[in-house]
C-alpha cells in the first residue's frame, strides 16, 4: 500500500481495498475525539488551505471542523467571486497554486471544472484534496459514505447499493469506482437523460462491478441494503422557482424515496443522502428506522480527520 | 436560577433578574482579559459555529473576538449566499442544524426570519445563540447594552430609558422584555407607523413595565438617563440613494439626537447606539460627554465572552 | 530609528534605510520557520483583524498565513458587501475602526479609496497596516518585493529596476518611494495615459531618484537587474471579455515581457510580478532562469511575519 503522507486525494479510481481499510481504521481511531467533542494537537501548527471556487457548506465546514478537532488552522476562500482569482483575470490553476502552496500544508479544492484539482496537484508541493470537481468525482464524500455504511451495518462486502438520482453527478462516479474494491452490488435508478454513460459502466464492468439499471425505485428497493441518493435537478428548476416564487419541477416518483416505499425495504436498510435535498426525500422519512443521513454528516467530520491526518503525515509511525 | 451550561440564548422574554445579575458578574470577571488584550484557554478546543443568513459585522465579529480571547475556534458562514443552504435548495433549518451541530460546540445564528434560531434550537444538540432574528429579538445585543449601562452608570435600577427609532426592531423588543426585570422606566419615541404594537405594550404592562410614548425626542430628553437609539429607516431610503447617488430620506428631527438637544439632557445621561448609524446621530455627538456607543462596542466582546463561557459550561464550578 | 511596536505601516514615503534593513533582518530571522512549514507561539493570543473592502487573495491570505505561522488568530471581512459597513449605511471609517479596534490587536485594511487606512490609523488605538488603498500605496507588497530582491540578488544597492505597466498603480508609488533609500536606478515603461505624474517624478527627484522613461521594454531590458511588472488594464477590458466570452484588449507588446525578449536580459536579471497577470507575462516565461514571482509569493508570507511581529511588539528586546 502506498503511503498516504504527502499524497493527493483526487479520485477513488485506483484506490485499493487495503487503502480503504487503512483509512477506515484511522477514522475508527480518531472517532472518539469527535464523539466527545474534544480536540487534540495531532495537527497543531498545520494549516489547511480551502480553495472553494463554488460555494459549499457541508464539505467545506466538515474539513474545517476536522482541522479544529485536530488542533490545526484553516484559511482560504469560499467563493471564487471573493478572490482575484475568480474575477476577470481568470487566473490559471498553476498561478493560483504557486501562491496557495505557501499559505499552508494541504489544499482542499472544489471547482466547477472537472479535473481542476488534478491540475492543482500537478503544480502543488503540498497535498491536494478534491472536494468535488464539476461532474468528476467527490472522493472524500464517498469515503464518508462507505465509512458510515461500515459503522452502521458492520461492513461493505455483501451489500447491495441502490443508487438513485442523477448518475452523472460526481458522487456517483466515486461510489462506482469505490464499489469495485468490495464484494458489493450496484443498482442504478435515474432518468434516461441522467443515466450512467456506457463508457463508465464499461469501465466498472472491466473491474467486475456490473451495474444493473432499473426504471423505478420500487422495482429494487426490496433488495437494497444501502439506499444512496442524489437530487434529480431539472434543468428549469431554478428559473421556475425564481419567476413564480414557488417550487415546481418536483422529482418524478420513480426517483423518490418515501415513507410508504420504505415499507418494502429490508428492515435494516439505510438511507444515505449527502444533502441538501429537494423533494426526492420527504422530511417524514427522517423519523424512520432507515434514515442515516445525519449520522453521515457526523462521519463526514471523522473521515476528514482521518484523511487530513494521513496526508499531513500525522499517522506515520 | 436555571444553569446556563448547555442552554440556548434565544430571547430575553422570561430572562430573570438573577440571570441578568449572574451574566453581568461573569462579564465582570472576564473583562480584565479583554481590557489587557490578553487571551485565556477557558474555551481551548471549543468551536463556535457562525450561521449568519444575513450579513453582520459587529455581532459576528464580536462573537469571534470573544472566542479568540477565550482560546476557542470559529467556523461557519457569514452570508446565506455563501452556502448551499441559501441557494435554490432552500434547505430547512432542521437539515442545516443536523449538519452544523457536528462542526462545533455552539451555534450563533442570525436569520432574516423571526423564530429561525428557535427552530434551530429545537433540533440542535448544542446551544443556539440568537444573533438577531428578523423583527424578533436580539438578546446578546441588549445584554451588552445593559451591561454597558451598569459599567458606566453603576446600575440599571432607577434609570429612565429613552428609546428612539423604529420600535418594531428586534433590539426594542429585547430591551422591553429586559427592563421588566429592573426598576426602570421606558419612554418610546417613534414614527407612528413604527411605534410599539398594542400587543407588545400590553405584554410589557402585564409585567409592570408601562411604556410612555412621546412624539419628539425634545419632550423627554431631560428625563433620560439612557438614550437608546436605532435608525429610522425609510422604506425608500436605499432606492433613493442608489438612483441619485446621494443620501435622501433624512431622519425627521423628532427622532434625531443632536449636540444641541443634548444640552437639555442630564449631565450624566449616556447615549447608546448599536450602530451602524445614519443621520439620526450626527458625528459631532461623538465628542460630547454623553457618547458611550464605542464603549458599547467594547463591552460587546466582553458580554459575548461571558455568554459563550456560560453556555459552553466553562463557568460551572 | 523609530520603534516598530505599535506603529502603523501606511506608506513607504519617509520609510528610512535603517528601517528597511531592520525589517529585512527580522524577516531573515523568521524565514526558517516558514521554510520548514513550522509555527511558533511568538504571537500566541494575538488577533489580526482583516478589513478588506475590496477582494484580495494574495495579500489577505499572506497576512493570515503569517499570523498562523506565528501562532496568532485572524478574524474580519474579505469583501465590503459582506459587512454592514459596506451596505447603504456607508459607515464612516471612524465608526468602523471604533468597533474593529476591540476585536484584535492590529488591523490590516484594503480599501478602494486612497487614504482610507490613514484615516483608520487616525482613530485606531491599535496598529493599522495598509494592504493597498486605491491608487495610493501598497507598502507590504513592495517590502516583500525588495526582500525578494535581497534574497535572490544579495542586495538592492547598485541595481537597476525596470518598472513596466500602469505607473498610476499603488505598487509603483511604493517602489518609487522605497528606491529613494537605496543606490538604485528606476526606469519606467508605461502607456502615455498611464505614465508617472509630473508631481510624483518631481517628488522622487527631490530625493535623488531620477526616473528615466522609455517607450518600449526592449529599449531597456538589457540594463535591468529587476524587471518589475504590473498589468496594463485597458478600460474596456472587462466589458469586452464579458460580452464576447473571449479575451480582447491584449497588452501592447511595448509592455510585455516575453521569453524572446528575455534573451536580451542580463543573465541574472529577475522578473517580479505581484500577480495575478493577464497576457503581459506569458506562462512560458515561468520556466526561464529569470522568473522569481513564485519566490515573491513565498516571501510575501515571510515579510508579513516580520511586519506583524514588529508592529505587535514581539521583536522588542
Amino acid at each position: 500500500m502506498r503511503s498516504f503522507a504527502g499524497r493527493d486525494i483526487l479520485s477513488l479510481k485506483g484506490f485499493e481495498r487495503a487503502e480503504f481499510e487503512h483509512v477506515f481504521q484511522v477514522a475508527d481511531e480518531l472517532e472518539p475525539i469527535a464523539r466527545a467533542r474534544r480536540s487534540t494537537d495531532l495537527l497543531a501548527g498545520k494549516t489547511l488551505v480551502t480553495a472553494f471556487y463554488q460555494p459549499s457548506t457541508r464539505t467545506r465546514l466538515a474539513h474545517e471542523a476536522a482541522m479544529h478537532r485536530l488542533g490545526g488552522n484553516v484559511l482560504g476562500f469560499s467563493d471564487a467571486k471573493m478572490t482575484r482569482a475568480g474575477d476577470f483575470y481568470q487566473e490559471s490553476i498553476k498561478d493560483t497554486v504557486h501562491m496557495l502552496e505557501y499559505y499552508g500544508d494541504a489544499i482542499v479544492m472544489r471547482h466547477f471544472q472537472q479535473g481542476a484539482p488534478h491540475e492543482a496537484a500537478r503544480w502543488a508541493s503540498i497535498p491536494v484534496i478534491n472536494a468535488g470537481d464539476g461532474w468528476g468525482e467527490h472522493p472524500t464524500q464517498v469515503l464518508t459514505d462507505l465509512y458510515t455504511v461500515r459503522r452502521e451495518l458492520g461492513q461493505v462486502d455483501g451489500l447491495t447499493f441502490l443508487c438513485i438520482g442523477d448518475m452523472r453527478m460526481r458522487t456517483m462516479h466515486s461510489i462506482g469506482y469505490a464499489l469495485t474494491q468490495f464484494d458489493a452490488e450496484m443498482i442504478a435508478v435515474a432518468p434516461p437523460e441522467m443515466s450512467l454513460t456506457e463508457e463508465f459502466t464499461a469501465e466498472l464492468a472491466a473491474q467486475n462491478l456490473d451495474v444493473r439499471q432499473v426504471d423505478h425505485v420500487a422495482e429494487a428497493i426490496g433488495e437494497a441494503d444501502v439506499i444512496y441518493m442524489e437530487p434529480v435537478v431539472q434543468a428549469d428548476y431554478t428559473a421556475s422557482r425564481d419567476e413564480r416564487g414557488e417550487q415546481v419541477g418536483t422529482t418524478p416518483e420513480n426517483y423518490r424515496v418515501t415513507r410508504e416505499l420504505l415499507r418494502e425495504a429490508k428492515s435494516d436498510a439505510i438511507v444515505l443522502h449527502s444533502l441538501p435535498r429537494m423533494d426526492e426525500l420527504p422530511p417524514d422519512v427522517d423519523d424512520t428506522r432507515h434514515a442515516r443521513y445525519w449520522e453521515e454528516a457526523y462521519y463526514g467530520v471523522v473521515m476528514r480527520m482521518a484523511l487530513l491526518s494521513l496526508v499531513l503525515g500525522a499517522q506515520e509511525r
